[in-house]
């Protein structure tokens, strides 16, 4: 068994994966009722494949360059192998797979939860979480299985071969970060460029429809109506498919590198052994991800309701004991595994505190920590995001008096709310390190991530209903089965805002897991903000941020102007268009959206990529350090701030749907309050769905790059070559003259000798007292 | 000569004073014009007073409880005297004071340039610019003599005891650093308070007035609209004055403490001597300062214009030209005195590069490069906020298509103005160390603030020009009088921005100079950003500033809506107020926005006084170091995008005044364009106004806390003594194995031997070729 426990998360994995299946094909059997409805999901669909085609023609030429980069540094680099090439295409391909899988099931499951909910509330709940499942479960799946089978390929192409253990396995997780790069390179198009698409479809389509035209939201005469429902799919379940699929891998990636950092700190003494091949430590992340997979499945079969009478409270928690059901499995397992794959008592190196004793248990506290702070994260974003909350009825209360109290709310909203996740954040890192150093914090990621298939079920599960409302109302079905799918699709909405957060802070732990996977790999002596290049390239790294969101906002104005553009040439020159005669041709404004949405992406994209590798080359690895950090620092803090602040104007916005109490009186929808709402969640928008889960991807890739060309920094000299083997030795006396000669010509000194051999220290710390002379013939003593 | 150094900056801070009371004498002799003027004018100067008033009764309770903590630092800490305390005391009664000075002729100055404006436009510029020309000279006055005096009184009170130059002078910068906290102090309730003040009223007399009840800006028949005159001198002038009074004392104060570093690294072979007392290195940067007040009073003759038909262009050309004098003048003298002062080459220790050989004129470049970005941020700052630029034109646009895309425009321009001013700032940082190590960065900072008595001039003039607008508009003078202080008006706004650019580089590179002068005086071994609690701590620090603006902002809307409430009050109550019979209670309104914005400026000020003495408490100098970059990067990014925002809408707001040309149609004040750009103003106000100043102060007073905090850190850990002389011998031995055992058995390795020993280190590499066993018996022997 535990020789070959690289089986078990293979196994998982295609568990995960025939469960998958199955739900796929019960899905696809339901009934997709009338024509019409059958017509609308199919435009959709079609839309949304279109975008990804095109998507896919772009990343082809990415893939190409990236690969033919990634070739050359294999070459000059001795510790690369050129196999990170494959696996840096098959992360595209099983991102981009997993992407495709959730999406045509998304779009194949709206018209059928629409179908469903004419019969019942529970059966559409049943259709549409089903289809969420097919996403969750793809992904993670094919996450787990494309790292595990390239490992397992790996380890027998490289372990084999002469050099250490360490040294071997270095090379084993570099050709594996391939992998990760290729997924977060997905990611980058997935939801960089589909945040773009859907905000400008949205916009534009509501900017002529709605107040120009003055039809309805989601009304088929809307040439742009189509494509706004695409842009559902594309940026919320493919877009979040891919930022997650690409967090997944980099956790598990990154806890595998520091893993393999534990056991070279353990083999100092002696060469570290143990059941698992040796390899206890690296194997345990992706035992871990295994196991989440199943728990998932597990708490999949428990979101269900029983009653057609159900209203937004039963649903949430059906979803909620699923999820708990699920993360509560994890973490049981989890206790039993670290027990049984980690040496009871670890030695691991602290920075600047030499070797301590890690009792295995500490990996277990630091994965309780990630999960903690996940589940608060989460829960903090939809404090400051939900309906009735005390922020959102805030900014609602700041809408009577025009919209720009509303846009001050709003920005306080989102600035205020980084004071709990940032905080958060910080004891995450500050525990997870003291209990188990670096791994610990990249296990606190990975245990956060575990049940990932789960969390993307959850997610996906709300545009799905989204998309379900819009068919029921161009199909023009009975008012009941809207009701239905909107009280689905009002859970959706706080998923979804409880979707973000998890997306945000696992974007944060995996980028510092990635981080501390860096410092390590470069071998550089830490991160020194004494240094002035260090301390430049930080402010650097803060700004990239700030520009990339301004960027990615811009981006959606420019396209969604191309947009209102087009659906008025076509409302002007289609005849008979606006009484429902004409047939509007939603292609063009797909057309529109797709083009303007990977046009615009490609400066914040090669931004992203290029600047690390600019930084790196030029200032050497220390500099790019100081760089990833003040990306990483200021990344999640915009992440945040422009989530956050999108997430609670929208629902002060929708607030006037049912009605809000201002000072005393009652407000609804058309009054100026709600107009002032209005401009709120149009500014918003971008922020929630476009510039600010840009974020994420940013500070996940510039990390991953930085891991990925550590290499060619190592040494941080033109050149250098990558030492093989260094041996340290150090003695350090130190004197500190703790009292000045006094009327008594004595003076006090503590006189400290720290010694250190191969990682061992020794201090030795000597107090006297005496004369000056004196101190100083025992100093030159000790020297010799 | 030499040895009497320090009574050159005596001298010339003494000649700026004198000049000073003879430009305040010259403008009070000036005529007020009309009663009505007179009495306008009369109650604009009394609210700001009472503001002063109640400022500086919050004040007195603050400046007691700091005083009485310092004592008690004092009396823990062996190298700091209980002499801190009259420093810091006196510190803030100079700002104050300068404060003082500066409003009480900005407040006599309005009504004597409106009445000046009748006569003529040049005669009207020099009333106004005299005013600000008394703010200037206050300020650079009374810092310069504060400092010099306190530094003459430490050195003669310490510099005779026993112990080294260095420890004794450590002593002397520590008391002097009393100093810069108290003037920093005074500038958080200046430009905290003053900021939230100004907007309260600004947006509360807006509201009502204009909006509600439809009355022209500045109308007497506004309760609030005397508030509101008062908010702009609190704000602008008070405000601003405190605020580079406190860049001006820290940057010179942490100059000084680098210099003795390089006096110390000086001495490390031979005890450091020169004419100045030995303490060349140390003087220099208040030398510099004395100067620069010399070359302010030499610009402001320049400051004239000859004809009454000049328009902005030829007013914004004299006071250019007064600029570029007096910074030319500071340029050439500062070789002269870098020459002079600082020894030919100079030993400095650089951050694990050892010590290197700089040459004095190497200073000059860091100063030089100081000057360069100062000019260079300002002017980024002003091409992204004024008129007719496209970062504003594109505002304008995006207003055509309502408030949204305005907003949505302007949080963009904001952003983006970001890349240049931080990449050049990081440029700043980058080569002034390169030149001249963190002195260098210190004396970069310094160069750049040297003429701040004559920035501060134009920056002062801008708010007396239009306040004599206001009192113009108020006393109902003839129209061509308006026009004239118009005409000054404007080109006050365009002063005020580069103003506010400096302002944010002055604080920034005044933050910089600070850390820099903290890490060497804790005395740790660098700030790494591998250790978990420095990186927790970054986050942290970087998420203070964007909590702090989101305090501001919110208490600009809550004080607004208090002054609401109270202007519509009156109108209710008092009858023929709106018909201009009855009079309105103005002591009202200045009563409320005094107390409302003391009252919400606690909390802002407390956090960011209070959190780094927390951090550096519980965690430790290094930990505190990663919370200050953590401040200083966030702070500095969230200062630029919130000034540029706020300035760009506002300038948008005011292209529709002349008429601005959008989609080939010319557009005007009151279109729906308009409209939505006053929205973007509104917005606007409390960035530039209130929050995005607040951050100059926020990142100062972080790094100066930490400062003054940092000997009770000293060794990190709880009640240690401070070392009082410390040797180092450190012998390392490094041997890396560049190829691994070929098949002939030879591995190739290098040994790199460095020996330290008090600073002084000498590397030796040996590379040989042999057998494994062969290389050990090397090291073996090398480690005897």
């Amino acid at each position: 068994m535990e020789s070959n426990i690289i089986y078990v998360p293979i196994a998982l994995a295609v568990l995960g994966l025939v469960f998958m299946w199955m739900k796929a094909s019960w899905v696809k059997k339901q009934s997709t009722g009338s024509d019409r409805m059958r017509d609308i999901s199919l435009h959709i669909k079609e839309g949304a494949l279109a975008f990804l085609k095109a998507e896919y023609r772009i990343l082809l030429i990415f893939v190409a360059i990236a690969s033919a980069a990634l070739f050359g540094i294999s070459m000059v680099v001795e510790t690369t192998s050129w196999l990170i090439v494959p696996a840096f295409i098959s992360g595209a391909v099983f991102s981009a797979l997993a992407g495709n899988i959730g999406m045509r099931i998304a779009t194949e499951a709206n018209a059928r939860t629409a179908e469903a909910a004419k019969t019942s509330l529970p059966k559409a709940l049943n259709v549409s979480f089903s289809g969420g499942t097919v996403m969750g479960l793809g992904v993670a799946g094919l996450a787990v299985l494309g790292l595990s089978l390239f490992f397992l390929f790996f380890t027998s192409t490289f372990m084999g071969a002469e050099g250490s253990f360490y040294d071997n396995m270095t090379m084993v997780l570099e050709a594996l970060a391939g992998f990760s790069l290729g997924a977060e390179s997905i990611a980058l198009f997935a939801r960089v460029g589909g945040g773009i698409y859907t905000k400008a479809a949205d916009v534009g389509a509501d900017l002529v429809g709605k107040v120009e035209a003055g039809i309805p939201e989601d009304d088929p005469r809307n040439p742009a109506t189509i494509a706004d429902n695409v842009g559902d799919n594309v940026g919320d379940v493919a877009g979040m498919g891919a930022d997650l699929f690409g967090s997944y891998v980099a956790t598990v990636l990154a806890s595998m590198v520091l893993g393999n950092y534990v056991i070279r700190d353990m083999s100092a003494a002696a060469p570290f052994s143990d059941a698992f091949n040796n390899m206890g430590p690296i194997m345990l992340p992706l035992v871990i991800a295994g196991v989440g997979i199943l728990a998932s499945i597990i708490g999949t079969f428990l979101v269900r309701i029983g009653s057609n009478e159900a209203k937004e409270a039963q649903v949430q928690r059906a979803l909620d004991i699923g999820n708990w059901v699920a993360i509560l499995i994890t973490l049981v397992s989890s206790w039993f595994l670290i027990q049984w794959m980690l040496p009871e008592t670890m030695e691991m190196k602290f920075f600047d505190e030499g070797y301590k004793s890690v009792p295995s248990v500490n990996v277990f506290y630091a994965a309780l920590i990630g999960l903690a702070v996940g589940f608060l994260i989460s829960y903090v974003t939809s404090y400051y995001t939900s309906l009735g909350k005390k922020p959102v009825l805030d900014i609602v209360k700041n809408s009577s008096t025009g919209a720009a109290t509303n846009i001050i709310a709003g920005l306080s909203v989102g600035m205020k709310s980084t004071f709990w996740s940032v905080s958060l954040f910080a004891v995450a890192i500050y525990w997870s390190y003291t209990f188990a150093g670096f791994y610990g914090v990249a296990l606190a990621a990975s245990a956060m991530m575990a049940t990932t298939a789960m969390q993307l079920a959850i997610d996906a599960f709300g545009p799905i209903a989204d998309n379900a409302g819009g068919v029921a109302e161009m199909s023009e079905l009975p008012s009941e089965v809207r009701e239905r799918t909107d009280v689905l699709d009002s859970v959706g909405n706080t998923t979804a805002a409880i979707g973000k957060g998890f997306a945000i802070a696992s974007a944060a732990l995996t980028a510092l897991a990635l981080f501390a996977a860096y410092v390590t790999f470069t071998g550089i002596n830490g991160i020194n903000l004494f240094k002035a290049n260090v301390l430049a390239n930080l402010f650097v790294g803060a700004m990239i941020p700030v520009v990339i969101s301004a960027l990615a906002m811009k981006s959606v104005g420019k396209a969604a102007m191309k947009m209102v553009q087009e659906v008025r040439r076509q409302f002007r020159e289609i005849p008979g268009i606006l009484e429902g005669e004409g047939t509007p041709e939603y292609g063009k404004c797909v057309e529109i959206s797709t083009e303007a949405a990977l046009k615009e992406m490609l400066l914040p994209g090669i931004m992203t990529i290029v600047t690390p590798i600019f930084i790196g080359v030029l200032f050497g690895a220390e500099s790019l350090g100081g760089y990833m950090a003040g990306v990483c620092v200021s990344g999640v803090i915009w992440a945040i701030f422009q989530n956050n602040a999108g997430g609670a104007w929208d629902n002060a916005k929708k607030s006037f749907e049912a009605g809000v109490e201002i000072n005393g009186e009652m407000t609804y929808k058309g009054s100026d309050a709600h107009k002032a709402a209005v401009t709120g969640d149009t500014v918003g928008d971008p922020f929630k769905d476009t510039s600010g889960p840009s974020m994420n991807i940013l500070i996940k890739l510039t990390c991953l790059v930085g891991l990925v060309i550590a290499p060619i920094l190592g040494g941080h000299a033109a050149g250098a070559e990558q030492a093989l083997h260094t041996e340290e030795v150090r003695k350090e006396i130190r004197v500190e003259v703790k009292a000045a000669e006094g009327e008594d010509g004595k003076t006090t000194a503590v006189i400290t000798t720290t010694t250190m051999q191969n990682g061992e220290e020794v201090t030795e710390e000597k107090v006297m007292e005496g004369s000056m002379e004196e101190i100083e013939a025992a100093v030159k003593e000790i020297k010799e």
